[in-house]
């Protein structure tokens, strides 16, 4: 689940919640899952992993990382990401660019404590997508903080990434293939409506 | 559905077609959809989309595109992607990093035979991703091309993409978090074989 604080009023968000809306009444397994597509300017490389798409805020997409893992340096060599959602029961892509930063501190704070403290004990044990030698040890880590760690206490290499979009495609597949493409762009402070071609 | 052509022996192949058929066995939708991210060198930002992953044959992963699309330009400008596939059924993300190039025009010319024609009459009629001006007029096009187009002929600017990994990422959700992540990375003619931390 996808937890909305508050509906942003702008065209693209209306289109959005409709789409969430119908996904959610299928029984959408996964429905917060995001996949988030960044540049590592070191490596000169793409990368993309899913995340849990948390929250959306009125217009602000909000996630949750370690800030050590390699998404996190991607975002630092280069803020600009897409995001897409694919709703499989709906058959239903949603494309979104955007600029990509931190959460605050506060809000990371406030938002750990109201975690479950099996989530905050993996959040502080793992060193995200580090080499390991074995799953196991994973395990041992795992179960090692659980006992020892205060798991209301966000540490500083934990918290969430936000980011409001300039640019939503939506992709609405067709058994004929006339897939219905329509887009949003920000100008100039209004958004810019289109379609394109499938 | 994925066609497996002939199936490679290496390693990593091996753990995709067990999930795969795990995947199958558990209906999973849209099996196929396969998320392909490219790199603008020109725009400076990162894409993402997802296409239909048609046929894995050996270790060539093969999906078809039009040739003048924006991913083919990616492509062009920066041939290095990720591709990512997500099976929500069974909680699975396999995360693949390869170069991509053109498939032969006659392997698309034989393909594109062997389709139903009212697919090729769109792949024939669109303009992919061109901006137009309303989706009646995506329809329009599409019926005049089903009457007046040749629908064996594969044009030259459609056809198909390869490429084949040298890295694979296999992720398993857990409910615990505790997600198993399995790597394989091809250095000197060989896998290696890792795990990461969840």
């Amino acid at each position: 689940m996808i937890e909305f604080k508050n509906i942003s009023k702008q065209a693209p968000y209306k289109v959005f919640v409709n789409l969430y809306n119908r996904s959610l009444k299928s029984n959408q397994k996964n429905i917060e899952a995001i996949c988030i597509a960044s540049y590592s300017l070191n490596n000169n490389e793409v990368n993309a992993r899913f995340v849990n798409l948390k929250f959306i805020n009125n217009n602000e997409f909000i996630f949750f990382s370690n800030y050590n893992s390699p998404k996190s340096k991607d975002f630092t060599s280069h803020n600009k990401i897409t995001a897409l959602i694919y709703w499989n029961n709906i058959n239903v892509q949603i494309r979104m660019k955007a600029s990509i930063k931190k959460t605050t501190k506060d809000f990371n704070n406030a938002y750990f404590a109201t975690r479950d403290f099996k989530k905050n004990a993996l959040a502080i044990s793992s060193n995200q997508s580090q080499v390991i030698k074995s799953y196991e040890s994973v395990q041992k880590k795992y179960k090692r903080s659980l006992k020892n760690d205060d798991l209301s206490k966000c540490p500083d290499y934990w918290g969430g990434y936000s980011f409001i979009p300039f640019y939503f495609e939506f992709w609405e597949g067709h058994d004929s293939r006339l897939n219905k493409r329509e887009t949003f762009e920000l100008c100039d402070n209004h958004w810019k409506h289109g379609f394109l071609e499938p």
